[in-house]
């Protein structure tokens, strides 16, 4: 036995040496690369992906890994770890062609730089025939898997263990009937709030310098990782000693910056606190998209929307940004930070809409899965769901359909995951108030003990668990919305002065 | 035969993507990577080498080679040049031990990381133990090749075919008894030269302006390429169409940092105009680092170093640095940016005395590789031969022995390469005069003629021939220092206004 988990040791070094790799490139893909890299940057990304697929899909890796499948129970929860996730794995690649996967890599690295331009020019086309292509890719790649479940149950499932259209449905359909009418009476009853202050003008270094500050004041380790500037703030992470954000400066929204800065740093933390004793493997990072966006959303929003966290923190901002915010009052950055208004932008988008906006998403993925739609059509189908959910239509594609970078990529299945991270964040909130005095931390800007809690519930067991063991495990229930439509309505109810 | 030949491109590109892999992973460590990341990089390093080994070193690869050498006269130009290149490749890995090469990757990841802490600090004694590992993996590598040739001759071979301690030992001293003569002529009867502006403060925005420029007026293809930061300044290319250079910017030594992006850009030039069609592949890069080195001297100097060349750019300097230059003419500017100063460090070093600091490091790897010196004494003797030689002591390892990353990544017998490239340099100057109106070129700042002259002759080949026959077809004879010598002693008689 010892000698199959030194097998499988090696293998999981090997392949993850590719990963690091991959992120690497796909990091410098995003926050420098120049322009006309793309070609070669494709034909290295093949190399590597059949490396990959040569070294994982034999006979022997299955052998071994089913073998040690077998034995589970005698196995220590690190290398249970690495079997669930390699086999699973395993299972989704293996029924792919070599060269087709090889191949979608190389897709991959081309649509998302042509999503790039689209997306400076506003112009679908640029995109259209690329996005065909990745979408027509990843439906004969979940064929092959030859299940009898419907496609986009089980892509659902690929990022989040569980989940399928049924249980999604439920979740969405209890959020509408929670933020609908919510948002109804705030619109109708609503106080009116000030934000002018806001839409000043924020320059960029003061924007960056206090992303940094604000990074370390979180607990983010500073000499492991980076702050980086991209199109669309992401997270990365070669390994949990290397784990780069990016975020983006725009002049006019300074306290967009901020918020995506909070928000990757969320991401961040879950990876450099994952088991150091774990080094370079394919446990060492999150378990599930979910898990991940719910620590993301707990800092952006459970804590970094808080009037506690800004009593703390307000006085530093006035620091960098005197000019625009001498006369602001702790309770008005409260509100206007809180702000609720339909919008166009899912990034930008407020703590209530959000979910809006991830069901819009969810539709269109559920159609262009289970239906053959026309590529062409896409823009006015998300055109018209805008105007049917939130209100307002874009005007272009750059702020319609081309705003996200997921479906460049081929991250299908993966949206669903924000709007359920949200939920998930608040449960875990809860959870975590019954050991930790939350908004007594979020005043003295002590971040310790809620991350000490993190770390010990979630973070450090990386990919050894899954979604579902850590809910329960960390919070001693199932996941329960609830626990999110009933703090949503009391924190809007609350801002917005209804009774 | 054409399945052959198929097999190789197969091959070439599967080795090309690991090779773009560490290429990217190298540049990312040396300029952005965050400290604690060396760990992981290391071990990815470790697992991405044992991927190209273990595709590499195989019975059917070492047949495939020999096969197709043993047609070389049917194969086309490219073919041939992958034949060959992957041939010598194989020959001195073959014989180092799987785990040892993989484990020596790593070795060097982490070197070059010390390295860095131990410049920072000018503490020897930090990297000492590393240097010390690397040496006797270097020698043993080189013993693994069972030939009955010096080791030092053999790693001089491998940076510049056909190189070897004796051929090198008549070119330094000829070096020496032109220049050590000529610089006690310089320093007894030599005009005074004033240079002040220069050591004047220059911002480092306005430097990293000028860079840009510079880079761009002198061929560099921007949108194929960008422009870093880094500790010593460096080439490094993914492809032909993603060559980054470094550059480093000091307040009080602009002039330094101009010639370094310069020097960079020479180098880059020569991967950007590589054959296209080559595509990712182990000939698509510059072939020896000889003949590397001659085309950022070249720029550097025979270019960046004439009154021609500043003819055009000094007006476009003094834009950027009005206060700094206003009163200087293009004679005074020419003659200090060719003072000859007897310096430490061999990057700041002028034309002149440049192949002394290179003799230095010669000699020493040929102690090191020839006689079991124990690692702590190599400070001394580095000392010792600075003040035998250049006529100064370092007062501290930082200027002395820690300055160059070279040997903390291995690269060993590689200096000599420099001066060799220096000589190179000339004598394709020489021969690109009878078809180039040089100076006339400079002087409207049109590096076309001068681009086009270098792509035809030199860069557009790659690696598909060696640098003998580089020189003799460009030049139309083999290697003759003498262009070099005669070159030194006009240039800087003329500069020191000396009869």
């Amino acid at each position: 036995m010892e000698k199959l988990i030194a097998q499988l040791n090696a293998l999981d070094l090997k392949l993850s040496s590719i990963g690091f790799a991959n992120a690497l490139i796909s990091y410098d893909a995003l926050t420098q690369a120049p322009k006309k890299a793309v070609n070669a940057r494709a034909q290295a990304m093949e190399g590597l992906s059949t490396f990959y697929y040569d070294a994982f899909i034999t006979p022997e890796v299955k052998s071994l890994l089913d073998t040690l499948h077998e034995h589970l129970e005698e196995l220590d929860h690190a290398t249970k770890g690495k079997v669930r996730v390699l086999r699973d794995q395993y299972e989704s690649l293996a029924c792919i062609p070599a060269q087709e996967y090889a191949a979608f890599h190389a897709l991959v690295a081309k649509s998302s730089v042509a999503w790039e331009e689209a997306k400076e020019k506003s112009d679908f086309s640029i995109f259209a025939q690329l996005l065909e292509q990745v979408i027509s890719s990843t439906k004969k790649f979940i064929d092959y898997r030859g299940k009898d479940i419907p496609r986009y149950d089980q892509m659902l499932d690929d990022y989040e263990k569980g989940l399928t259209m049924a249980k999604a449905d439920v979740f969405f359909d209890e959020l509408r009937e929670t933020i609908v009418p919510l948002l109804k009476r705030i619109q109708e009853e609503g106080m009116d709030i000030q934000k002018d202050f806001l839409d000043m003008s924020y320059d960029k270094a003061g924007q960056k310098a206090f992303s940094e500050f604000m990074m370390e004041a979180l607990g983010f380790r500073m000499d492991a990782g980076i702050l980086g500037e991209s199109v669309h703030p992401f997270t990365i992470n070669m390994s949990r000693d290397d784990v780069r954000i990016t975020t983006r400066y725009q002049e006019n929204e300074m306290i967009s910056t901020i918020a995506s800065t909070i928000h990757e740093t969320g991401h961040a933390l879950y990876e450099q606190n994952v088991d150091e004793d774990y080094g370079l493997s394919c446990i060492a990072t999150g378990t599930s998209m979910g898990i991940h966006e719910s620590q993301s959303r707990m800092f952006e929003n459970n804590f970094g929307r808080s009037k506690a966290f800004w009593s703390q923190y307000l006085p530093k901002l006035k620091e960098q940004f005197p000019k625009q915010l001498q006369n602001v009052s702790l309770e008005a950055f409260y509100k206007a930070i809180n702000v609720v208004t339909p919008s166009l932008i899912r990034v930008d988008a407020d703590e209530l809409t959000y979910s809006l906006h991830i069901m819009i998403r969810y539709e269109m993925e559920k159609r262009i899965m289970g239906e053959d739609l026309d590529v062409n059509e896409l823009p006015k189908i998300w055109n018209d769901l805008y105007e049917a959910y939130i209100g307002i239509r874009p005007e272009n594609d750059g702020e319609g359909i081309l705003q996200d970078v997921h479906w460049s990529e081929g991250l299908m299945g993966y949206f669903p995951s924000y709007a359920l991270g949200s939920a998930y964040a608040v449960q875990f909130v809860n959870a975590m108030s019954k050991e930790v005095d939350i908004d007594q931390a979020l005043e003295d800007g002590d971040f310790k003990p809620i991350n000490a809690w993190l770390e010990k519930h979630i973070h450090r067991f990386g990919s050894t668990k899954t979604p579902e063991e850590i809910l329960l495990d960390a919070t001693g229930e199932p996941f329960n919305p609830k626990y999110y439509s009933d703090y949503l309505v009391n924190k809007f109810s609350s801002v917005y002065g209804l009774s």
